[in-house]
C-alpha cells in the first residue's frame, strides 16, 4: 500500500486541511484505526510482471443484433485476462490521467476499489494523476473533482462508506449530458475513467465508452461491479462487492433477534431486508442464520403465489410450531417481495390510474372503479397499508412500493388469519409480531476481509486494464473460492452482459439483473433445509464480523455454493 | 472452567438429549463455537483462598424507617467483601443445593452468570446441585426446573440469550405466590437461590430473602444486577451486566448509519434506542459515535421542555447544518423520551380518561373534553401519532406509550417546522427523515469480553456469598477500571439500595432506578462536546464488536467516566 503520508493521519495530531477530506484518523474508533493498516493481499498475477491477453470474441446476453447496433465500436470485443509475463512489457508504463466515480447506493468496499486503482498507478505508472469525481456522475458532468493523493486516500482505506468522493444517482443520458462528460474528460485530458456502480451505472459506463471510442477520443472506460443487492453478476463476475459485508451485518442482527425470540419465547420477528427486486440478500441471510420462514420473491413469482397464499404459508408454520410448543419465530422478507405478487402489481396499477384521474371520496364510492379481484385484495389489506397505498406517492403520483412496510402488512395479515383459525379451534396461542427493517445499517459497514481484498483487486485490475488500453470492460476478479494468491484478474466485455429492453418505442441496452435462480445451488440448498428450519430450531447466530483470526476470511455461502466450493 | 464433557459438544457429533437442551454446538456458527472456549479470567481474590468479611452496618437509599419495617430481619445488614485468606476456611466446603432464575428482559451475559455460579460450586463445594428454574420466577412458583450439568451448560458459555433456562416477567408478590416459592425451595431443599434480574427482580429477591429468613428457613437469596438499560447501579454495583454489549451493538449500527448519511448526503436518520425510562443507552451510544443531536430524557425533564421546544431544537441544528452545506445527520432518541415531557404525560392521562368513559365520535366532538393546552398539543401531533394514541391500548385501555414511534413523530414534526421556516426563507433545503428503532438486536448478542468476564465474576461471587451464608445481598464486583485480576468481589445489602414508594395507600419497597445524572461525568462530557458534534462531523464508527486483540477488552465510556478512569 502507498502510505507515504500515513503518519499525518495515524498519530491523531496533524490532519489534512478540511477542504481535502472530512475524515481524520484522530477521531477514528480503534477498530477503524486498526483497519487502516490491514494488509491487503494481492492475487499473484498482480504481484509479478504480467501482460493482458485477449480471449475469444464476445456476444451479448440477448438480442445481439440490437446490441451490435447500439455499440458498433465495442460489440463483440473480447474479454481480457492478466497472465504472468516475465518480459515485463506493461510494468513501468507511462503516467496516466485517470478519473474515478462512485455511482448509486453505497456498498462496503468502494474506498478500496479507489485505493486499488491509486496504488496500481503509483506502482506501475509513476507520475499518474487520479481524479475523483465528486457526488457521482453529476461530478463528471459538472467537472467537480478532487485530485487524489496518498494523504487524501489513506484515512479511507478499508473503511466503509462512499464519502471519500461521495456518490450520486444522476445519469449521463441525454446528448447534452454526454457532451458535458466529453468536455470534462477533454479538459482533464483523461486517459481513462473507472465507473464503480451497479447494473445501470455499468450500462452507462459502456455507453460512455462507446461514445468516446466512436469519437476517437483517447478516454477509455472501465466498470466495477458494485451493489449490496448481489444482482449484478455473471460467470466472469462472480459477485458484486459489498454483498458479502452487508449480508454479514444483517445476519449478525438476525442471529441476535433469533436468540432473543427463543429466549423470550413470545414473539414472531418479521425482518424485511434491503436488496431491491432480487432476493439474494434474503437468501444469503437465510443460509447464514436458518430462520423459520424465508420468502424468496423469485419463487413467489414462479409459483404465482398470492398475498393470501403467502399469508397462509406463514400462518401454517406458526400453527405447526404452536403444536410443538414453540410460540416464537423469525421470518425473513425481501424488500422486493410484493413486486413479485402479480395481484398486488395489478392493484397498484389500478390505484395509480384511479388516483391520477378520479376523486377519492371518503365514502369509498371510488372503490367501484377497481376490478372485482383488486377490490377484494384491497379490502383484505390492513388499514395502515391501505392508507400507505393511498397516501405515499412519488412526484409522479405513483404509489411508492418500496415504502410499503411489507413486514408490518404481513404481521397484520397473519394475525387476522390466525384469529380466524382460533375461532374454529385450529390455533390457540397468542401471536405477537415484531417488525424490523434492516437496510441502511449494512450499506456502509467496514468491509469484511473478503470485500476489502476483493475490492482492492478490482481496482488494481481496473488500473491494469486501463493501462493496457482496454475500454468497455468490467473489472473481473475470479476463482474466488481459492486463496487470494490464485485469484484471476481481467475484464469482461460489458456488451456481453447486455440485452435490450423496449422503452418508449426504442431499444435500450440493459445489463440483465441477476435474480435468484430457483435451480441454482444457493436456492436448492435453502429449499432442502427450510422444512427442518421451519419447525425445528436450527438458529445460527453468526455474531459480529471479526477482522482477525481464521473466521475473518470466511466468504458468504451464496458465492461458495455458486462456485461449487460448498455443498 | 468446568468443561468435563466439552467433547460432547465441540466435535459437532453427539449432542445431549433434546429434553435437556435446545442448543447444539454442531449448529453453531464459527464465532459462536470460538466463543465457547474463550478463557474467562477471574479476579485474583477468587483464584486464591479467601474469606468473606463484613463491612459496616448499612442504611437505605431513602425512608430508612419504612425499609426497616418492611425488612425487619435484613435491614441494616452489612455489605460483604471477599478478601484473601490463607487459612482457607471457605475453600472446600460442604455441597450445596442452589437454585438460579433469570428474571425479566434479556441481557448479554446471563449465561455466564450461571456458568460462574456453577463453576464456583464445582470448585469449592464438590457434589453440589444447581437447579435452573425455567421461564423466570414462574418456574420457582411452579417448581419447573432443570438440573444443570457440565454438558448442559457448556454450549451456553459466552453465548448471548437467556435460553439456557429462559426468563419470564412474572412476579412473586401475593402471599399465595410466596407460599408456592417456599414449597419449591423446601421441596428441593435449597440452601440458596440466585435471582438474576433488574431493579424490580432484585427488590423481589430481597423480599424473598426476608420471607425465608423470617421463617427461619435455610434458603438464602442473592441477587445479580442485570439490565441492558443501565438503570440498576450504585456505588458498589458500578454497572448492570448487558449494558456494555448492547450499547456496542447499537453503536455499531449507528456508526454505519452515520457513514451512510455522510456518503449519500441526503438523509436525517432518527434512531430510537431501547432503554426504558432512563437514557443511559442513548448517552453511551452518543459518546461512542458523536451524533449531531442526542435527546436525553432526564435533561428534557429538568429543563421542562415541550414537544415544540424539542422539535425546534432539532430543526435549529438542521438549519445550521444546512447553512454549512450539510443536508444530512444522525439524531438519537431514547425510547423513554416522551415520558419525560410533562405536557405529553398530561395529554395521555386525559386521553386515557376520555377513552375509558366517553364515545369517540368521528366528527371530533369528543376533543372538547380535552383541556385547551392538551387539545393544542393533540392538534399539532402528526396524524399517524394521533391514531396510535387513540388505537394502541393495553388490556386496561391505557395508551401504550412504549409503542409510540417517537422517531417517526419527530421526523414529521421537524418536517412541518422546516416547511414553516422555508416559507419565511429561513431554510431552503430538502429535509428527508429515515427512522430506525434499535432494540431487540442488542439484548441477545454474544457478550463482549467485558460482559463475559464481569458476568462470570458476578456468578462466581454469588456462589461464594451463598456458601458463606449470606442472604439479601446483590453480587457486587468492583474496581472495574483496573485489570480483571484487581477487581473486587463482594455483596451489597439490597435494603441499602432501597427507598419506598406509596402505592394503593401502602409503602412498597423499590430499588431506585438510576437515571442519567446531569452533573455526572458521562453527561457532562457529552454536554461539553455536543455543540461541536451538532455542526461539525465528528462521527465515530465503532465497528463490530471484536472478540480478540487489545480492542476486544475495551469498556464502555459511561462506566469509565463514572469511575473517573476516563476524562
Amino acid at each position: 500500500m502507498a502510505v507515504a503520508a500515513a503518519s499525518l493521519f495515524t498519530n491523531g495530531g496533524t490532519a489534512s486541511p478540511k477542504s481535502f477530506t472530512s475524515r481524520y484518523a484522530s477521531v477514528y474508533s480503534e477498530v477503524q484505526n486498526n483497519r487502516l493498516d490491514h494488509p491487503l493481499p494481492l492475487p499473484s498475477v498482480l504481484k509479478n510482471p504480467f501482460k493482458v491477453v485477449d480471449g475469444p470474441a464476445s456476444y451479448a446476453a440477448g438480442h445481439p443484433e440490437e446490441i451490435a447496433k447500439l455499440f458498433p465500436c465495442l460489440f463483440g470485443q473480447p474479454s481480457a485476462a492478466l497472465v504472468p509475463d516475465d518480459s515485463g512489457d506493461i510494468a513501468m508504463g507511462q503516467s496516466l490521467k485517470i478519473g474515478v466515480v462512485l455511482s448509486g447506493g453505497q456498498a462496503p468496499g468502494g474506498h478500496n476499489v479507489i485505493s486499488g486503482i491509486f496504488d496500481y498507478l503509483q506502482n506501475y505508472c509513476k507520475g499518474s494523476t487520479l481524479y475523483g469525481f465528486r457526488g457521482g456522475p453529476a461530478g463528471i458532468m459538472k467537472c467537480k473533482y478532487v485530485v487524489l493523493t496518498p494523504e487524501y486516500i489513506y484515512p479511507y482505506r478499508n473503511q466503509g462508506g462512499f464519502d471519500m468522493i461521495c456518490s450520486g444517482r444522476d445519469k449521463i443520458e441525454t446528448p447534452e449530458q454526454f457532451k458535458q462528460a466529453e468536455e470534462t474528460v477533454k479538459k482533464l485530458d483523461l486517459d481513462g475513467l473507472v465507473v464503480i456502480g451497479g447494473d445501470d451505472s455499468n450500462t452507462n459506463a459502456c455507453l460512455l465508452a462507446e461514445n468516446f471510442r466512436s469519437k476517437n477520443m483517447k478516454t477509455r472506460v472501465i466498470g466495477c461491479p458494485k451493489t449490496i443487492d448481489g444482482d449484478l453478476k455473471c460467470k466472469e463476475v462472480p459477485v458484486s462487492f459489498g454483498f458479502d459485508t452487508a449480508c454479514k451485518i444483517y445476519a449478525e442482527m438476525i442471529g441476535n433477534v433469533m436468540i432473543d425470540a427463543r429466549s423470550s419465547g413470545k414473539y414472531y420477528h418479521f425482518v424485511r431486508l434491503m436488496g431491491r427486486a432480487a432476493s439474494h440478500i434474503t437468501l444469503e441471510c437465510a443460509l447464514q442464520t436458518h430462520p423459520n420462514v424465508t420468502m424468496i420473491g423469485e419463487e413467489v413469482f414462479a409459483k404465482k403465489q398470492t398475498l393470501k397464499s403467502v399469508t397462509s404459508y406463514i400462518a401454517d408454520v406458526v400453527c405447526k410450531r404452536a403444536d410443538l410448543g414453540y410460540n416464537y419465530g423469525v421470518i425473513l422478507i425481501p424488500e422486493g417481495l410484493i413486486d413479485f405478487i402479480p395481484e398486488v402489481q395489478q392493484l397498484i396499477a389500478e390505484l395509480n390510474e384511479i388516483l391520477a384521474h378520479d376523486v377519492v371520496d371518503e365514502a369509498g364510492v371510488w372503490k367501484k372503479k377497481l376490478t372485482p379481484q383488486c377490490l377484494q385484495l384491497f379490502e383484505i389489506l390492513p388499514q395502515a397499508i391501505r392508507e400507505q397505498l393511498m397516501l405515499e406517492r412519488d412526484p409522479h403520483g405513483n404509489v411508492q412500493v418500496a415504502k410499503i412496510e411489507t413486514e408490518k402488512m404481513l404481521i397484520q395479515m397473519v394475525e387476522t388469519k390466525l384469529d380466524q383459525r382460533k375461532q374454529i379451534g385450529q390455533y390457540n396461542c397468542e401471536f405477537k409480531g415484531q417488525s424490523h427493517f434492516f437496510g441502511y445499517e449494512g450499506r456502509c459497514g467496514m468491509p469484511s476481509n473478503f470485500d476489502a481484498t476483493y475490492c482492492y483487486a478490482l481496482g488494481y485490475g481496473a488500473g491494469a486494464l486501463l493501462q493496457s488500453g482496454k475500454t468497455g470492460l468490467i473489472s473481473s476478479v475470479g476463482n474466488l473460492a481459492a486463496p487470494v494468491s490464485e485469484w484471476t484478474v481481467g475484464g469482461t466485455a460489458l456488451t456481453a452482459m447486455m440485452d435490450v429492453e423496449r422503452r418508449h418505442g426504442k431499444y435500450k441496452p440493459v445489463i440483465k439483473k441477476a435474480m435468484v435462480e430457483l435451480d441454482g445451488a444457493p436456492f436448492k440448498k435453502f429449499a432442502s433445509m427450510r422444512g427442518e428450519w421451519a419447525i425445528k430450531n436450527r438458529y445460527l447466530s453468526p455474531g459480529p464480523i471479526q477482522f482477525v483470526g481464521p473466521i475473518a476470511d470466511k466468504v458468504n455461502h451464496t458465492l461458495l455454493l455458486e462456485l461449487g466450493a460448498e455443498s
